[in-house]
């Protein structure tokens, strides 16, 4: 659904109001027929000799989503990788603002990055409460990933986008996506190797 | 395939030298007829009344998907987000090994950062050639992505991980991954949702 909502909103924004199954499926490299059955199967059907239109079928996957509002979201950790993700504004373009930062360093605690000043963990809770924040980036190292998850659980976060690279021990009630960019490169090298190995078939054959 | 190279890494690393088909599957959320089917699909068969052998397994996904040796890597762009990808460690665990990072700006330039000394793009390649590098992150500002796209390609590049919010033109003998990461947000936000509409309902119930 996120691809399908992502090429939308490219056509959309090339301003283009309409698209055929057949156009989206050529783009995404799959066929009109699976286009049409995934969209019947939400409740979408395209116009005869029109197609799709682009912002009814946007504002329906995102209302299935759930981004169909803002989410504040909280960053955990300031390090380097907090700092770039802050600076991150394909969080913004998606209903995701990131109203508040983190951290237990003090050399971190009170400097400001991308406009947010950075707070210290003893001030998760309340502020959770008071800016109605129900999702958490965790982007703290592996070390201290147990401790910032229990504080994160205390404060009342419902899901947890997991950058560090271990597993955390969470209730059911809490939801988790971890990100693991190694599962990017080896896709990556997988596609390197893949045309490698039909260069050299062909080179034989 | 990834998936199951990382939870066969995780149970080898626990000290367990043999998994069940249906072990396996409940810890992926999926069943052990399909575990055993994809297995059988790469030639890897269980062993009766032992199951699979994690070693065995582990050695013949890498070799499936090209991660069986060491890949250099090219990380263009050290600002923050470049900064915090020399500092992750999951890309080292898995077979990528970052061994040289450009820049372009003045300030960063000649600063070392996690035992790595920033080159200026003008290196680019020569460094490709001598270093036998196949792969290149691109963490680089949307507005400086094309022009470093333009001078990775001509270094001889095979494969490019994007984390720019923008599409790449590439030949067509250049593969890429673009890293979408409020795709994942997506995922946590509909996770979230989902449970509180089945919480909606249960209590309506």
């Amino acid at each position: 659904m996120s691809l399908y909502l992502r090429e939308l909103q490219m056509v959309s924004g090339s301003g283009k109001p309409t698209i055929s199954s057949s156009t989206l499926a050529r783009r995404l490299g799959l066929t009109a027929s699976q286009v049409r059955k995934d969209f019947a199967y939400f409740g979408q059907f395209g116009y005869p000799g029109i197609g799709y239109r682009c912002d009814e079928l946007i504002q329906k996957i995102r209302s299935i989503l759930g981004t169909d509002r803002v989410w504040p979201v909280a960053l955990i950790g300031c390090g380097n990788l907090g700092q770039a993700l802050l600076g991150y504004r394909g969080f913004g373009n998606q209903g995701f603002s990131v109203v508040a930062a983190f951290d237990k360093q003090p050399n971190l605690v009170g400097r400001t990055f991308e406009g947010l000043t950075v707070r210290h963990m003893d001030e998760l809770a309340e502020t959770v409460v008071a800016s109605k924040i129900e999702l958490a980036v965790l982007a703290v190292p592996a070390a201290a990933a147990a401790e910032a998850t229990q504080e994160i659980v205390a404060a009342g976060i419902s899901g947890i986008m997991n950058f560090a690279p271990v597993t955390l021990n969470l209730p059911p009630s809490v939801s988790q996506v971890g990100v693991d960019l190694a599962i990017e490169l080896e896709q990556l090298a997988f596609s390197v190797v893949a045309k490698q190995r039909a260069r050299d078939r062909s080179e034989k054959g």
